[in-house]
């Protein structure tokens, strides 16, 4: 256990497009969105698919379709920055003429405010169910992951918000929709994340780039905050 | 190319209910079920799943899923015995905080009457092009298969009729909504197509079964209507 730590800073790239967007040089970080990551089991019955009417069925792939389309338009009726993502899927047998018998897949939820974090992933939890029982369906949730959000320190922010008027660059308070080093360290010392934009906003795919030009100022802010 | 053959008649096991709910010892097919199998591709954007918001992403495998949700339900509201199903699917990159860049399914579509197979095909290939359109995603529809209905030939079916009523039995005239051997002779030879029961109408899994006592009737009046 260390005691030498006055302070965490870091220095990352946005991964999204709010500085890009509204012309900002920088991002002061004021919260670390709170997760829940989700894995999801429906079991089914598997059968004949051209035999089988549609009155019938306990089609697992076709309850985990309309659980993705329905959590997935629940997060967008609640605005931004609230987020859920199916990023993984597959069913089984796995067979053109075959009703599935399981399905599974994962859902990533986030918010940075706490209430509306647990007002989300209730709101997606009841999807879940409702559609498993209406279908008769088998439901396991597993949960994989659960962070609450992690607010910034404000006597941190307020010095990288000064060094960034000095140096005469415009910068954004904004919360991060990723996680971050920061929210691991938020909690034994106070810590504070400071953005530089990303290119069209892309992260987690190949075309994540942002030109040194867009670095530099981060350098120069993150020196002048230390010093 | 054989000259020698007067007819064909195949006797199989129904691999639905239909005969099972009713109370039927057999059934003498009228027309093997149309059916039409597709791939459909849907191709978006690779994203981070934390930081993109809702309203800015082509999310494929979202896209996907209202896909699967909708042109099932339409089936289902057409009623029996029209069916949809999606029996296989995968999505890329497949990583729990990353917004899928593409996501494949396939689509096993049938109806024994021609024109409402072709109106279900037609609604199902207009769900996809308006959710792909709606959401900014690229569709490539890959056609597998195609098949007509195929109708019994009548004069074998009244035979096989005849057949079930000399020998004291119940038997029903229904569809097959399975394919089968016949459907591929029967362009070429009358041919005619018999079912025993299937145990709470399962098939395509391990639980399919018909016990010996539910198929000696179907070997009893094959071989009358032979002879």
């Amino acid at each position: 256990r260390r005691d030498d730590l006055d302070a965490f800073v870091e220095l990352h790239i946005e991964q999204g497009r709010l500085l890009e967007e509204g012309g900002y040089h920088l991002g002061v970080v004021e919260t670390i969105t709170g997760l829940r990551h989700l894995r999801v089991h429906v079991t089914g019955r598997q059968d004949h698919a051209g035999t089988t009417p549609m009155d019938l069925r306990r089609d697992a792939l076709a309850g985990a379709a309309e659980m993705i389309a329905r959590l997935t338009k629940a997060a967008a009726a609640m605005g931004r920055p609230a987020v859920a993502t199916a990023g993984m899927i597959a069913a089984q047998p796995g067979a053109i003429n075959i009703v599935p018998r399981a399905a599974q897949f994962t859902v990533d939820t986030r918010h940075p405010d706490p209430a509306r974090r647990r007002a989300l992933v209730a709101e997606i939890e009841g999807i879940l169910q409702e559609v498993a029982a209406r279908r008769g369906l088998g439901l396991q949730v597993e949960q994989l992951a659960d962070h609450e959000p992690t607010p910034m320190a404000p006597a941190i922010r307020q010095v990288l918000a000064a060094a960034a008027d000095a140096e005469g660059l415009r910068w954004l308070a904004l919360p991060s929709g990723a996680g971050h080093d920061s929210q691991i360290l938020a909690p034994h010392v106070p810590t504070a994340l400071l953005f530089v934009p990303s290119r069209d906003g892309r992260s987690h795919c190949p075309e994540e780039f942002t030109p040194v030009e867009q670095i530099v100022p981060g350098l120069r802010v993150l020196a002048r905050a230390l010093h």
